[in-house]
């Protein structure tokens, strides 16, 4: 089995520069990043203190891997200016290896979690989902995983597609609730930060009991006085979303 | 102004056992507890190394404080069978002080938070929210409050209501989303732990950045494509909400 050493990044958004970080700290050597936008490539080098590539074709040959950290609708096209015999990840939640049915050495790497590019974290405690239809491939991205993670997972693409479902209600969704609270605090001249503690709480609650337990609020104790007070104050879209999510707590503490 | 140092529970929920806890850890003393359900009463008052009142009328008339902490709907009738001159404070988010016209000493003291018997909480972090119409008597709630937390805030019964509506958003709505991803893990034989630090992530990012610049996902990248595919697999109600949510997502990012 190869062991991967050397990786060359694709992409510079919020995943290629978290992940290109990651890996730098463990050791590997980042042989150099491609971008569309090539202030944001250059960028991206210089903060991991390589090069950035001119063309694409520029990557060398001798790299371990190619690290695609593009979005989604973007990977494919990649894919196929990438020479045959180079290996590939991707990092993508969504795309299915069975989009790639003449490549050999082409894997997922996929960093479940959330990344923007004004925060660290640390890569130590995110879920890494690997797969590849070749078994040795698939070793050697686990082994380079394990490097960066202690939670390392192989996954099918069917499996991990009805994970990134489940991670966009509990990061997305939530964070756009995080959003809506915010324009509704400031439409009344009030601090969104008071709602903070609250905010992490829900969050920490849920490490430890499960979403079922932890649940509580005028919906769960069908409150409909306090819903429709509540109701009355937001408008029309926030109310649609308050109203539905209501009837959905309602419907699922009855069954 | 009149120091609150005996206090007097009514209610044996959540708060209750958590405000309880908190008031006797910095050293309040608790007179007693009283509920509707007496083995509860016994409980929270053997948890407290207190008594528990056979009848509610059995609250001495010494004590410096009656916290109600009952669901909003038992407020009014409990208050009722209160003594006039005994000073009252409830920890509702949504009652207001205006149901109370006949009252003097009756104040408002909100935890913002949300409790569940199952797990400790440190009060430190709450912020607590209160009200009086007696400007004496909110003084004394507010010297009480600063006992047991870091962040107290004098707060119109408006502005708590308004509070509470974006309380509901961000704990009820949110811990609803982790349910919902919950059930659709278990319906897929995945693991509900591996979304853990994502979920953890998504609360602490915005602990320093605006949700809106912690946004990500499918729907802030108006991904149609991934959008059909996981609408796709999701039952009917959850399909409702995914797509009321991303629409949501995208208006907001579109204005």
């Amino acid at each position: 089995m190869k062991e991967i050493k050397r990786i060359s990044i694709v992409g510079t958004g919020n995943v290629a520069h978290h992940l290109g970080r990651a890996l730098k700290k463990n050791n590997f050597q980042i042989d150099g990043v491609w971008g569309r936008t090539k202030k944001n490539a250059l960028q991206l080098a210089d903060d991991l203190k390589t090069i950035s590539f001119e063309n694409i074709n520029d990557i060398p040959k001798s790299t371990d891997l190619i690290m695609i950290c593009v979005s989604d609708s973007a990977i494919e096209e990649i894919v196929d200016t990438i020479p045959n015999h180079l290996p590939i990840a991707y990092t993508s939640g969504s795309v299915s290896l069975e989009s790639f049915p003449k490549k050999d050495k082409i894997g997922v790497f996929y960093p479940l979690q959330t990344f923007t590019k004004s925060r660290d974290i640390s890569f130590d405690s995110i879920p890494l989902l690997i797969e590849s239809g070749n078994e040795e491939f698939a070793n050697s991205l686990r082994n380079c995983a394990n490097e960066l993670s202690e939670t390392v997972r192989f996954t099918s693409s069917a499996e991990r597609f009805q994970i990134h479902i489940a991670a966009v209600m509990v990061n997305n969704f939530t964070n756009h609730l995080y959003h809506l609270a915010d324009l509704h605090m400031k439409n009344h001249h009030l601090p969104f930060a008071i709602l903070k503690p609250l905010i992490l709480e829900t969050a920490e609650k849920v490490q430890d009991v499960t979403p079922s337990m932890a649940q509580t609020g005028p919906a769960k104790r069908k409150d409909s006085k306090i819903i429709e007070k509540h109701l009355s104050e937001l408008d029309s879209q926030t109310k649609e979303i308050y109203q539905m999510l209501s009837k959905s707590i309602i419907n699922h503490n009855t069954k």
